[in-house]
């Protein structure tokens, strides 16, 4: 919203008529259109001439907008371009020491565009490296996640694979050392269009260069020079992460031991190319977004919050949104009673209203259903805590991604050698029959599926793109999906195993989990997704 | 955007550097970042100091205000508030006369507001009423749609089943009457909110009461009332309208001789509200929706484009996009020479892009893949087309059905008593087994499955949906689901099926279809879905 019409509008709004009305303004995640009143009587006597009425979830972008100017006003009189760019997520305010930085003073060529002449990229490690260096694992992340994968000494709030991480766990920091990095074209930490551009001394913004996937990986290899880390012991990630890995394998076929790819894809497909595309366009005609150079104004907050609301419905899944939401509306509010309940709760357990005989609850058009209020707050959590042009760089590289063999001669990328085959074959991961996998390693054999059929009908371009997966025909890889994923369907998980066996790769895990979670599941399911992952480290 | 940034944004940007930049202010279906060159080599030199991009597609935002602004000043000059409300289809242009517009002078009741004074209903008719009145078929259209099904005299384009309905056709006018209504809460001619509240003299905006979809079957039957038929040979409808269409023969049972949903549900799932809720919310951040009043103003075009790009994603499927465009992206201009193409074809048939070894074709942060400037062009070609509150009032109505009847006990609606049990059995509606389908009368039978299986998880609700549908018991219904929709899934096509049978109606016909148009397939397939409606007719 322009913030002085909003503004305006905001003075111009007639007095409240209760400390109610006036509480709402900030109360998004129970906003709903309040008209006179929220219960009335059916088939009553002709309306009188009615109120305008108003809408809390549009004021609240307003009163968002007023927030920031005023922590604006507040803050430091240096220009905001000069001091830390990005915004920073809660996790990494109790010390902006609380990760690495690797500085990286040499040109990187990039995919896309002239080189970037140098960078940054933020890390976070745990575990030990040992003497040979022969036990790193390489973690890659989702598209908006930091490097804070999980608590620290420096920083010991809980972080995005927290229940992943740490002795005993599935990435046994007993055994491994694990570095997560925030990806290139992040905002947190590592070099990104929020960053100074050294050139003009100013946010890159839009100058930024479009980023591949392929160039994220080899910054962070960059970094894994610098560590003296010549051979990882497995490359893994999940989503965007997952890409990563797939292709960290393939740039690098001599320096991954193994690749896990979790709820990703080797192409991405136009179904998820259009979510994303989505999300782009409702930040880019934000006004605030201003062609990318908000770095001195104010950020496009409300084209975030919609952004984030699309987004979330690609995470999860309508199964289950039906067991947690179903048709529950939130409560109404007791009429001119007490203050609105506090927002800030994660989950607001609101019921299924129900209504003496002869009184209609009035539906608002503000979010009302209990998943609406649930998107609402998701985008709302989220707005100020991501850089818009790093969502927009990211997710196009996201877009861009395909290991097909016209799409990387496309961009002048030669397939490297496979590594060499491996002397003697690791019998638990070689399956009797290549469309099996050994699914004997997981805790709970009935979530998953052991095997997926061949392709009946393969997607046409499978050959192409086990042409192109060819460097990964002698790394054992897990591929993991889950069949209630709509933005990485299962089936593009089928089609990565399927290419990668057909490029003659014996150790192929496949597995194919159940349950309503969707393409979140890799946050929240410990003992699927982490059983397969140690079985197969 | 607000119009005096957008304007001077637009006034400020540097003087074009060639015929082209100009010229792509309104080329939005073929729009780009347009950075210095398109085709770049790799690992040039270090970037010089980089100019700022432009961004056609946001540019085309504030192009398009300005167009409307323009011919704002250029038309009469009486109020808006005061000429013709809502935007004008293309198809209506002809003659304001090509619809019949039905005036109900008396308050109709509504389900969730005090009733609405009086409201028009518009309507198109084709083929004749029989003098006993016993022919007629109601048709009742999905969000968007116009009366205009299929050409007229009065007026000939295409309408939006134009190969559903004529002498022969699925809805045989050589039999048939068919009726088509615009919506209540529509804006092609029905009252909706940016019709005149006789109140105010001014449009209703969003003092228009919240619908319900049995609102909208109720003003419908007004119509009929004035016709003069006292029953129908049928309901028909698709999408929303099938949810019309059984709330019609719930509502009226002694007066729908037969129901026909086609991809339709009886109770709207969280994913279909999420969807819905996104493309409200888009719409409702643009400053120029204004709280809904708009009407003596700029409408919320780039909201409603954004909605429109929301929806389209739903209404196909990702198969098709598969197989329509795949990963391939728009062509790139030739450097420097010719105009760009007319972005006014429908369908652009751009290639994937072959480039020399050694150039990488630098990709826009704007539509670049075909998916996008598909999107793109869905949500440009809509935005002026059709009101906005009339998307948010009506998507509201579709995400409050729910045929449950604890959800009709919610509303005061009181179940009436079936239809009375035909005295002889219709043999071919009826089915050996309940699970079996006629699907003997099918075009094609290997596009549709015969039967489906019982439900294995069945859905919690779907006792309470089987109570509340009891009203339909006696009445034959055809339910038709499509099995790569994702917005009306088929499970929910099976469920209103099951529901149905449980509740004892022994004349379910239910068909499946295969194929990847998705939600859309009921726009498209004429021979199986127009083969489904004749056999059941």
């Amino acid at each position: 919203m322009h913030p002085t019409r909003a503004v305006a509008r905001a003075l111009k709004r007639p007095p409240p008529k209760s400390p109610r009305s006036n509480a709402r303004l900030s109360n998004t995640a129970s906003a709903g259109a309040s008209v006179s009143s929220t219960i009335i009587h059916n088939h009553q006597s002709l309306p009188e001439r009615p109120e305008r009425p108003n809408f809390p979830c549009v004021d609240a972008h307003a009163a968002r907008e007023s927030k920031i100017r005023a922590s604006f006003s507040s803050s430091s009189s240096q220009p905001r371009s000069s001091r830390f760019d990005g915004p920073e997520p809660p996790y990494a305010r109790p010390s902006p020491q609380s990760y690495h930085v690797y500085h990286h003073k040499s040109p990187l060529p990039l995919t896309y565009a002239d080189p970037l002449p140098a960078f940054d990229i933020a890390y976070e490690t745990w575990g030990t490296l040992s003497p040979t260096k022969d036990n790193a694992i390489l973690l890659h992340t989702g598209l908006s996640a930091s490097s804070h994968a999980a608590s620290t000494p420096s920083n010991p709030s809980e972080g995005w694979w927290e229940k992943f991480i740490g002795p005993g766990l599935p990435l046994d920091t007993d055994k491994f050392f694990i570095i997560c990095t925030n990806v290139l074209g992040g905002c947190y930490g590592s070099t990104g269009p929020s960053s100074i551009d050294p050139n003009t001394n100013q946010p890159y913004a839009t100058t930024f260069p479009v980023l591949s996937i392929f160039d994220m990986v080899k910054a962070q290899f960059s970094l894994l020079d610098d560590l003296g880390i010549e051979k990882l012991y497995a490359s893994v990630g999940c989503s965007m992460g997952a890409m990563q890995s797939l292709a960290a394998g393939w740039q690098f076929p001599k320096r991954v031991g193994k690749v896990v790819s979790i709820s990703g894809t080797a192409r991405s497909s136009p179904s998820a190319i259009a979510m994303r595309f989505a999300q782009r366009s409702v930040l880019m005609a934000d006004p605030n977004w201003n062609n990318g150079f908000y770095y001195d104004g104010l950020p496009p907050h409300t084209g975030m919050k919609l952004a984030r609301q699309i987004a979330t419905i690609t995470y999860r899944s309508g199964p289950e949104w039906d067991l947690r939401f179903g048709r529950k509306v939130r409560d109404l509010p007791p009429p001119l009673a007490s203050a609105p309940s506090d927002p800030q709760h994660q989950h607001p357990h609101h019921h299924q209203q129900h209504y003496h005989q002869g009184t209609v609850r009035k539906p608002a058009l503000c979010p009302d259903f209990l998943i609406e209020t649930y998107l609402d707050y998701q985008g709302e959590q989220f707005c100020l805590k991501y850089d818009a042009n790093s969502l927009i760089y990211i997710s196009k590289a996201m877009d861009l991604f395909d290991m097909t063999l016209p799409a990387l001669h496309s961009i002048n990328l030669k397939p490297p050698h496979p590594s060499p085959p491996p002397h003697e074959p690791h019998s638990h991961h070689l399956h009797p029959h290549p469309q099996h996998s050994n699914a004997s390693r997981l805790p709970h054999q009935t979530s998953h599926s052991k095997s997926h059929p061949p392709p009946v009908n393969p997607p046409p371009h499978l050959p192409s793109l086990a042409e192109g997966l060819a460097p990964l025909a002698n790394t054992p890889t897990l591929i993991l999906g889950v069949q209630s994923d709509i933005l990485f369907p299962v089936e593009q998980q089928r089609e990565v195993a399927d290419a990668l066996r057909m490029a003659g790769n014996e150790r192929v895990s496949y597995y194919e989990l159940g349950g309503v979670w969707g393409h979140d599941t890799f946050l929240l399911d410990v003992q699927n997704v982490g059983g397969a992952i140690r079985g197969f480290l």
